[in-house]
């Protein structure tokens, strides 16, 4: 393979190989293919755009480019990922209810990303809890609980690794192709056969318009297909933050709750919640349907045994619950009350996602550390009703200094009127296929 | 400015304003954007084009990323520049003639690229020429005899340098923009006001349509006038090996023969050093117009004042005349017969510039060393008749064990048949503007 040949068919137009785009990847990993010229295939995907079956060649080769997993002698492994949003803790609930309802979850997990958090992030608030299980570990926990959740390690497809900092650093990351097999090969790489797909529409997620939120989830499906991975996209409701808390061990702590009690559980958690385990029981064939996968998960989240999957798993991990309950309950925080009487009506999520960065809660450059107390409990929702006076969110973070400014950037956020806002229909919009 | 958006900006297709250009030059050039941005940048730039303003734009730049010479206390600096062609020393001809007649010629220059020959790569030949004289040299030698001929420096130009060979490594060669940004850019640091452009257009050429060079002749004048430097592009025939050498000393001895006896000068040599030297003289204002410019390059070649000047710039330079003809005189070599009678109706001259790769006379790779001695004479022109048994070409080379494979490729390369080709025209096609 001469590379510059390879970059000059991609640059003209013309459509890659498998072969091809197996050997760029082979390269790239290992040294073979300079820098320079993995950004320059970047570019050229970009903005040539990736046929289908590239992007299959490239989900494929990204994911045998490291280790990867298999778990089909313990059962069908199924995983749901997310495009990212604001308050989103939904794997931390549906990751529990979808193995105590017999599925095998090896969820391997992202840190947060821009405006949006990461299950990493979250679950390493959790005092003690590792995100690095060795191999044995995590299969000895899939055999025992049907879940685990880690961080991508080194040896897990490294290409993907490489490329997605490239990406961020040469403006070559909205490419719907380079997305997908960033996406699918981490997913392949882990051993799900089946994955559920959370693709967030509105103000609180990367994408605002729900064309474009269908043509990812058909490329996806698509190229799952090609790459044997069954996928099923869902187009949901991003508008607002999911649930009240926003930042790592709040969101961390209102997961449990809901789990806990499930008839306190906020509405949007839990249709969300259900709708998505219920799709991932489907997708691994312990559920006739998706109506019979949600009546499973509800009735495992109702009896309990979600919950206690929770913090089997937790336990199982290293995680220290109540020692994590007892260092947070001294976190300094400033409860704000509301300016003046109205109705919330809305959100403008994104700028909650980055008040929150800037409390701590997120990182501005990979290299910063989080604080996991930094974060927001909101006392409203939407279309509630809030007097003058009434506290209307709670904020949190060790560093005390930051907590002012953050909270007049939320302040800022929260839309209060006079007139109620229309009533909230569901949060799912449609499922892919 | 934040390179990833700038980057953006150039992959969706925008046009970047000439700060965000030079910009991205100095940070290329100072480290602080990445080689993969960098390399974004040109597969970005190649598959969306440039526009004249950011090609000037881009030229400006790289032109002032490094030392720029300035030499209009001594005249007006002119120089010519051949997009490439195998047998091509017709730089060792004009710039000696057209400083006999008066012009001031600083001619910076490349080494051998591809199939074809490069200038400093042949004055490397002659045995003590320097091809990196001191600044001060080159200014003494301007004043004293109007010529310098030298490679471009570390200093002269580093974003070329560095981007010329990303271009290479990311397949991004082929862009009309950047390959007039890289030309121009070098001519303007070595502080040419005028310039004369030979685009080659043939078998022997990287360009084989005279729309694609006289698209890029446009280009550049266009560029050129943005970027104050005057610009005459001449369209030339390149099918044909120009005059009979090939090769590194075989081509400087025949132009040193060709100044000392323009009697016995091959006519495509003579057409076409006469026009450029004329194009150079008339840019220089010393010509009142092309044909005049003509009459006085011919003057001063007929009366030996363009002999007399090559050798006081050879010897100005270290270069030791006497001593490189001893030395290449016992170079092995093989005359080669013709293997049937006939009248010489073409060449394959691209094969022939690869044959002299393969013999040592260019190079694969940056840092192959090349064999100076390495060449080829051929006795016939196009149009020739040659009887069967009579010489055809001799190879000359120090390894003697390289010649007989290419001997073996230049004899398919000659193309013998019954019927005489066409008359051959003038190899001068139009002039732009």
């Amino acid at each position: 393979m001469i590379v510059a040949e390879l970059l000059r068919k991609k640059r003209d137009g013309l459509t890659l190989s498998p072969t091809e785009i197996e050997e760029l990847i082979t390269g790239i990993v290992h040294g073979s293919v300079t820098t320079a010229q993995a950004a320059a295939f970047l570019m050229a995907a970009c903005i040539r755009g990736l046929t289908e079956a590239e992007t299959v060649a490239l989900t494929r080769a990204m994911a045998h480019s490291g280790t990867c997993y298999d778990w089909r002698s313990i059962g069908y492994a199924v995983d749901k990922h997310s495009t990212g949003g604001v308050g989103d803790k939904i794997s931390l609930l549906v990751a529990p209810i979808a193995a105590a309802a017999g599925a095998i979850v090896p969820m391997m997990s992202g840190r947060g990303l821009g405006h949006t958090g990461g299950t990493i992030d979250k679950l390493e608030s959790i005092v003690g809890f590792t995100v690095h299980p060795s191999d044995e570990q995590i299969e000895r926990q899939l055999r025992r609980l049907g879940v685990a959740m880690f961080a991508q390690s080194a040896k897990v497809a490294p290409a993907d690794r490489i490329l997605y900092a490239l990406r961020d650093e040469t403006g070559t990351v909205e490419s719907v192709g380079l997305i997908t097999a960033s996406i699918l090969s981490k997913k392949i790489a882990e051993g799900a056969q089946g994955l559920v797909l959370d693709v967030k529409i509105g103000r609180g997620a990367f994408m605002q318009h729900i064309n474009d939120a269908r043509a990812l989830a058909q490329m996806l499906v698509a190229v799952g297909q090609g790459a044997g991975l069954t996928v099923r996209g869902v187009l949901t409701d991003m508008d607002d933050p999911l649930g009240c808390a926003v930042g790592n061990w709040v969101e961390v702590q209102e997961a449990e709750g809901a789990l806990q009690n499930p008839s306190e559980c906020p509405a949007d958690i839990r249709e969300l919640s259900l709708y998505l385990a219920g799709a991932m029981l489907h997708l691994a064939g312990i559920a006739s349907s998706q109506q019979d996968g949600m009546s499973r998960a509800a009735q495992v989240w109702e009896n309990g045994q979600a919950y206690e999957r929770f913090h089997e798993m937790v336990a199982a991990q290293g995680g220290r619950w109540q020692e994590s309950v007892a260092r947070y309950v001294s976190t300094p925080s400033l409860t704000v009350e509301s300016p003046r009487s109205g109705y919330i009506t809305g959100f403008s999520t994104r700028q909650i996602g980055l008040a929150l960065v800037e409390l701590g809660a997120g990182r501005k450059r990979a290299q910063d550390t989080i604080d996991p107390a930094a974060g927001v409990v909101l006392h409203v929702q939407r279309g509630n009703y809030i007097e003058c006076g009434a506290p209307l969110f709670t904020v949190y973070a060790t560093d005390k200094e930051r907590i002012p400014p953050c909270a007049q950037l939320l302040l800022q956020s929260i839309e209060i009127e006079e007139s109620p806002p229309l009533p909230r229909t569901s949060l799912i919009y449609e499922a892919v296929p």
